[in-house]
Formats: structure tokens, sequence, C-alpha cells
């Protein structure tokens, strides 16, 4: 799988160069399904398994990659964590405490970063991952080039597995995503333009003359200002203006007849 | 529990302002367990659970919780979302898809800021996640301020709830954290200094001058600045110099008597 990654859609979605994850002894086929699921999710297909504790293909497994199956059915097996990095160029090894070892120490925001440096250098690359119950042993720490710990709360800093390599995935997909921090969803419409806003303002300002609320000799420009702030700050699509428009309207209409 | 967070230890953990996650309808307890523990291992404390489908107490959401279990026990329970939410001033809507809304749409990585942002301005903040299988309905989504949405492989972008839950847990930890994003572990020693390296590199060049290995005319200088670079590269701490100088006399001694 790995090596003649197929061409089409499913290279397309993962991207060449994404990091293969590496389970190191995993005992629950819950959390291997878990973690198949968190790479797929976030474009990694290329899953290595490590003398998996319990026997292949796993149900448990299979049933929690809810609909990453797939990544399961490629999972390639190895006997040694040496074995299964043979091919990389560049491996990071997730751990939650390093033992006694001088360690280059990344944050997954780094690691993610570093990856995707990698990857565009055309070096191969993975992050490994060591069983629920113990964590990576040193031996295998000391196959990798640095260390990946996920900042946490150090009263309870131990993630589950799947978690962990949900970190790991989403901060690679995040590092190669320049989608903005901050935006609007517009369906069928767009975004008000400064004439319908003032259209707006003013068909409010004219309702509210009308009605007396505006009255206030010296309050009316502060009032004016709050209003047209209040909704310039609500980011209104052309759709919205209309809406409330319509909304002032009805109002109008709705009011008593003066006597 | 949330009016009386205790003083002391638990409420340190959390930091005072941590965002309240709030469940919508959960299915599985092994996923309310689940969130429950990554919301620990990024020190939030404060679940709420609207109409969960099973029972509680939850054998299941115990099980998965696995140490974080005093967070399910404290949850409150909500008859509706707005009950839900009526005590906090800021709120996401966790959700994969917006459907025919006009909404502003963050990133995790933004939404832990915000959310830290407003905690800083003491405004009490939660984040809204909906049922596994459906997501929050469009009535739920307009009790908040804004949605926050993972960036994900489009081609399979649903995120398990926990894990849904671990990234924004993640995000506002992150948010908060301000150690180095690249480190070195040096347990029991220090940086080696430039001193220490220089003592290095010439007990090296004395070694290989001695043995031949630098003696090709005009390619010294190159392979003595290779063999530095190397070393610097490698980021050495005081104990590993001294190892290496220990390697270096030993496989001197070890050389077989030149005849």
């Amino acid at each position: 799988m790995a090596e003649d990654r197929p061409e089409g859609e499913s290279a397309q979605q993962a991207g060449w160069g994404a990091p293969a994850v590496i389970l190191v002894a995993p005992q629950l086929g819950e959390n291997i399904g878990m973690a198949a699921r968190a790479m797929l999710n976030f474009g990694l297909d290329e899953m290595r398994l490590v003398r998996p504790r319990d026997a292949w293909p796993n149900a448990a497994a299979e049933s929690a990659a809810a609909g990453a199956e797939r990544i399961l059915e490629n999972a390639r097996h190895f006997e040694s964590t040496a074995e299964a990095v043979a091919d990389l160029g560049y491996v990071l090894a997730a751990t939650g405490r390093v033992r006694g070892m001088t360690n280059r120490v990344l944050t997954p925001r780094r690691a993610g970063r570093k990856l995707r440096e990698c990857a565009s250098a055309s070096v191969r690359v993975g992050v490994l991952f060591g069983p629920e119950a113990s964590g990576l042993a040193n031996d295998d720490v000391a196959l990798s080039d640095a260390v990946v710990q996920v900042p946490a709360n150090p009263a309870f800093h131990s993630l589950n597995l799947a978690q962990a390599v949900l970190v790991l995935a989403y901060e690679w997909f995040a590092a190669g995503d320049a989608g903005p921090e901050d935006a609007m969803t517009l369906p069928r419409t767009r975004p008000a333009n400064k004439a319908e806003l003032m259209g707006l303002f003013e068909h409010l300002e004219h309702a509210l003359d009308a009605s007396g609320f505006l009255s206030i000799e010296g309050k009316r420009s502060i009032m004016v200002r709050n209003l047209r702030n209040l909704f310039q700050r609500a980011g209104l699509s052309e759709q919205e203006v209309r809406t409330l428009r319509g909304v002032i309207a009805t109002l109008v209409h709705a009011r008593p007849p003066e006597c």
C-alpha cells in the first residue's frame, strides 16, 4: 500500500507525504478503530501496526472505525518498531513523559508544521504511538528524531491513544489549511453593501423619528450612532437587510392610529 | 457545582473561566465518558447534559471516563438547550455543517483564543455539541454567538463526539499555554557550552589527524567544518560531550599498534 499508493481519489485526499501513524503494541481494538477514523478525518491514510495485542482482523476495531475501515484493511504489520520505521526519513515519538533521556520536544503544533516541511522536501514521515497502559518504551523513542508532547493538565495528562492520534492528525491538517480563522457562511446571499446598510439605517431612523423615539433633544445623534454600530457589528447579509426593513415596515403599520 | 465551584485544587486546575461543555441529546455513554476524559486532560471540568438518550448514571460513560468520573458525577442536567446556556455570556456551537443559515464560523484555534478573551473579561463561556447521528439542530445553533468548525477532510469530515470535544478542549488549553514550541529535555544535565564543544572538536580532530583520516591535502578544513556542523546540530548536552570524548578515547586506544 505505501509503496504503490493508488492514484486517484484516495491519494488526493490524503495528499502525498501525509505521515504514517505507527501504533506500537496497541491493546484495544476500539482505540485502533477510533485512531483510523481520526486519521481519515484529517487526510491520513497509512496505518502501521507493530505487534497488536489482539488477533487481526479485529471486529472491535472495525466497528469503531465507523467508515474508515479501509485504513484498517490496508494497515501493514511489523514485528518490530525498527522495521516499521525503516523506510521513513523523519520520525516523531508521541509520548506523555520523557523519562531520563535528552530529547528534542515539540508541541503538536510545531510537529504539524515540521512534518509538512519534511513532506515538502520529499522526506517520508511518521509518528510513533505506544501501548495504552505504558506508552512508548525508551528504545522506541530512541528511534525517533524528536518527541512530540501534547500540552495538557499536569494532574491528568494521559491522553487516550486515539485522542493522541487525533491531536497529531489535526495539527498536520491545520498546518496545511489556508482557510480563514474567522468567516461568515452566507447561503444564497452575500454580505450587504454599505448602500444597503444606509438604506436600512435611514428607514429605521425615519420610522423612529416619526414615532417620537428619537425626539429627545441632544440625544438623537448618540442614539443613531449606537443603533448604526449595533447593526454594523452584526455583519448583515443583503437578505437580512431586507428582512429587517420588512420588520420595520410591519411594526410601523401595526402601530395603533394616533388619536 | 458551577455556582459554588470549590476553592483549591480542582478550581486551580480548571482555571476559572474554562468553558462549559454542553452535550445536547448525546446518544452513547462511551462518548460522554470519553468527552469527560478529554475535558479533564485539558483542564475543563464543567459538563452539562441536555436530555441524554440513556438513563443516568450511565455505566458505559463511567467506564470510558477512565479517571474523569468526577466530571460525570458533577454534570448538571437540563431539559432544553436554552436552559443549559441561560447563565452563559458567550456560546459557540460545534457543528460540521452549517445548514442554510448566515453564521460567523471560527476555526477551533480562533475559538480557543476567543474563549480565553471572553473568560479574561469575566464572561462565562460554553460550547454546544450535538447528538452523534444528526449534530446540532438549527434552533440550537441559533442560541450561539458563532459556529466553530473543525477543518477536516471534506470527504470524511464528521468527527466522533468525544473527538470534537477534545479538539476544542485542546485549543482552549493551547491558547493559554505559554510553553516553548520546541525545547530540549535535559535530565540531570545542561546544554554543553561552546568551550566544551571546542574541547570535543579538538579532541576528535587531534585523534583523526593522528590516524591519518584528515591527511588529504586541501580537504582537511572542509572535513573539520562538516564534522563540527554535524555535532553542533545535535544540540549536545554537557553529559553527551563527555560521553563522546570517552568514545573517541576508547576508539583511539583500541586501534592496533602501528607497525
